[in-house]
């Protein structure tokens, strides 16, 4: 995923940034330009995917990018602009997984503040067993929870997700799990 | 809220950025610096408050800033780096509305794709209705659903989420709300 360069420079004019505290009754430093004052902001990000399931399976995505190279992955990735946390959930599913599937409920949502970032999976029923991946991805794979490779996942938050879905599952009851990973 | 201008110097090294597709595989134009070839990317941003509830009645706060000076809003603002969904949300209603308050669920999420953003309202339980709101709120005040100024109100989310808040109090059923502003 995708690390952040400190601010500076001004983006609008390239000057030399200073962090400061804005005139304008902000309590938090932030990189305004020395030359135009324009305050810079940096806020978290959101990262959106899919938990895709087949019958008592769920796919996973071998990672073919760093970080994390060759671990595996739920389909996920930075929410773009001009989409909605759903959309960019199912854009990320179609380019990791080349999957065929239908959008189901938001399942999990988790703060990542170490990091700046919120993580959303929705559940999504796989219309197909055939997967067609992109660059990103060596290798899609379907699992059954005792097959799950536990200790070669590769972020934190899709374990958690794929935890408490099986959890779920077994429950026959889906519910909403809102996560902080500290 | 705040704008966006357009990237024009990269934030590295300050050279001018072209928009084009990066050499990796992305299929979206980004800004490139020119010199150092840092890529930038832009995604959407959280916005993050409550509905802050004392009995039958909820918290406006009127707007002492642009854009909307003078319109009514629950308090809420961007998500900052260092802070949970929920966190943001309460701080912005302290900053806001000088509230006491307990926070409650998640009540509505909702894609504003033409801004590129995510907005996020938590209810929260005044536990007092004597307020002390900062400089961006001109006042604080307490509205039962039959004086809320609809006419007044800042923020398409803000009554989205202020109308969905009153049909659940009256059915006594509260639910998390997922809507597309379109």
């Amino acid at each position: 995923m995708l690390h952040r360069p400190k601010i500076q420079h001004c983006k609008t004019c390239g000057a030399a940034v200073a962090y400061r505290l804005p005139d304008d009754g902000d309590t938090k430093e932030r990189a305004v330009c020395t030359a135009c004052h324009t305050i810079h902001y940096e806020n978290p990000l959101n990262v959106v995917g899919t938990v895709p399931v087949w019958g008592n399976k769920v796919l996973l995505c071998k990672r073919n990018i760093e970080p994390r190279l060759g671990k595996w992955t739920l389909p996920a990735g930075f929410m773009e602009l001009g989409e909605t946390v759903a959309e960019g959930a199912a854009r990320e599913t179609t380019e990791e997984a080349g999957a065929q599937f239908e959008m189901q409920e938001l399942f999990s949502m988790m703060n990542v503040v170490r990091v700046g970032q919120v993580h959303f999976f929705y559940r999504a029923r796989l219309t197909s067993d055939v997967f067609d991946p992109g660059h990103e991805t060596m290798e899609a794979r379907l699992f059954a929870e005792e097959d799950i490779p536990w200790d070669e996942i590769a972020f934190r938050t899709v374990k958690e997700t794929l935890q408490h879905y099986f959890a779920d599952a077994k429950a026959q009851q889906f519910t909403l799990h809102q996560i902080d990973i500290v």
